[in-house]
């Protein structure tokens, strides 16, 4: 087995701003603390990917989610989740829709959002479709619309991130539109250094009216890759990342469902991220070894709620 | 146990329309022949829905369905029946959407059919809640939709029924749409005495247009109701049916799902029409009993495809 350490190759760099005071100082912890937001994906995408995802918010070690609004399940979602109170749940903008029998589309009037609908009536399947052919205006009328149909259903938004990146990979527009939308609605946007230099400093005249120097950056993002998945397995990768978690804040992206007919029917032609991958992700992250993993690392779980403290 | 002939109350009444020649007859059966297309409504709803429903119609005496294309499930269908070139499935015109977790919304752009459209952003409920709401223009543009977008899915649809009745008990010019529609696409519309009867003949001014004396009219419909359900089950109701069946053209409405983690959730908080009432259906039009009932009642199956042979 090769080396894992070789492996992770998608824990996202660390940000080389240096700021006067890091993110975790400002949130009142060490620069050596080892803070952790176990985010899973995906809630509202599928009935399975609900339950299993709030039986893992109740049982587990996740402590955060973002929902994914054009789903049929999203509604479903604001029911569930009326006994949690404290719940840490963004949205989860969603600009494509990659499965192949179980479709939605934009929240939005369709004749107002016309690039976000492919000639199948849905959500294209993937970023670059959405980038060759949606307009800043029209994927800044999408998320507005996805924050708003949140609120409707009772959920109070503590951050937004982005389904399979479109955001940070689609145009440069579209993240100048999902900063602003965060700032106005006074939440945080899930952003990391390796966006700044990607996409805002080589775009200056495109964010002018952002304050970048004071945007809201976690240190990383670590995500399960398919060769990853392959190689090790879910409970290896994870352990061994969260055996040699760094200082600062990760956010460690998972998606957690059941393999369960539903789930196995859409995700029908995936060899990753599909049911089973899902259903290790939640056997890991409601595991005792994931708990014990935690304390024996003195990792401090924080949420986007903490995060969003400090960005008022 | 009440006698189960009083019981039988869904069985809508049969044409007293004297038309030259029955419709039985038009298609080269005797006035004395008991004829049936056993239906399964819902197709496309949800996954259960769907596997189920295909496995009826291969293994059991389910010979016909109608797909709801504004549910995340409709695409599935496409891809299923692909090796079932003879399948006889039409539209179940979709105006409601009377689940309370599991959502959906027109196919047609929202601004262009708002009345269609609640505040939650999905269909209405219930068929009243349609009609007090959505013009016959808004109707008719969404029933369009919904054809075109099984054509575009690879389905060449047999004839057109309407999902809760909305068409019939909505708008008389719903009704008038639909009869136009099902024209213009050269397919029979479900249709019978009641509702010649119950509103076409109270609305001249509104079908003046329709060649009302042509119309195909099945003899009548027989669906199990919630009294039925409770009262006998699904085996009991069903078998006295077949045993009891008239000459002429039946039509018997069912809704084959599997009772499974996906449809318990997107029937909750519903006492009928749930889970359990469509796996009871499964089990039914599957089983050797109702193969036998066909057969020692002597009853001849029939397809809308038929039906749509006469009707051009």
């Amino acid at each position: 087995m090769r080396k894992l350490s070789t492996l992770i190759l998608l824990i996202i760099c660390t940000s080389t701003f240096a700021q006067e005071k890091s993110l975790a100082e400002k949130l009142g912890y060490s620069k050596t603390d080892k803070l952790l937001i176990v985010h899973a994906d995906d809630i509202g995408m599928a009935h399975s990917e609900n339950i299993a995802t709030i039986s893992a918010l109740k049982n587990g070690i996740v402590n955060s989610t973002s929902i994914m609004m054009p789903c049929a399940w999203s509604t479903e979602v604001g029911k569930l989740i009326k006994d949690m109170p404290d719940l840490d749940i963004g949205i989860h903008i969603t600009l494509t829709n990659e499965w192949h029998t179980y479709k939605y589309a934009p929240i939005a009037s369709k004749s107002e959002v016309p690039g976000l609908v492919g000639p199948d009536g849905f959500m294209y399947k993937d970023c670059a479709s959405v980038a060759q052919n949606a307009s800043p205006e029209e994927v800044e009328k999408e998320m507005r619309a996805q924050i708003e149909a949140a609120l409707k259903i009772g959920i109070k938004p503590s951050h937004l991130d982005s389904h399979m990146g479109c955001v940070f990979y689609g145009r440069p527009e579209y993240l100048a539109s999902y900063i602003k939308l965060a700032q106005e609605y006074g939440i945080p946007a899930m952003l990391n250094g390796e966006i700044i230099d990607g996409v805002i400093n080589p775009n200056p005249q495109i964010f002018k009216g952002i304050d970048v120097d004071n945007l809201i950056l976690i240190d990383r993002v670590a995500i399960a890759s398919p060769q990853l998945y392959d190689e090790l397995g879910m409970e290896a990768f994870y352990t061994e990342l969260l055996n040699d978690l760094k200082p600062g804040i990760t956010v460690l992206l998972n998606h957690i469902a059941f393999d369960d007919a539903e789930m196995r029917a859409i995700t029908t032609g995936f060899t990753h991220w599909h049911a089973k991958w899902r259903q290790d992700d939640y056997n890991f992250f409601t595991s005792q070894n994931a708990k014990d993993l935690i304390e024996t690392n003195q990792i401090k779980l924080i949420t986007w709620k903490e995060i969003g403290k400090v960005s008022k």
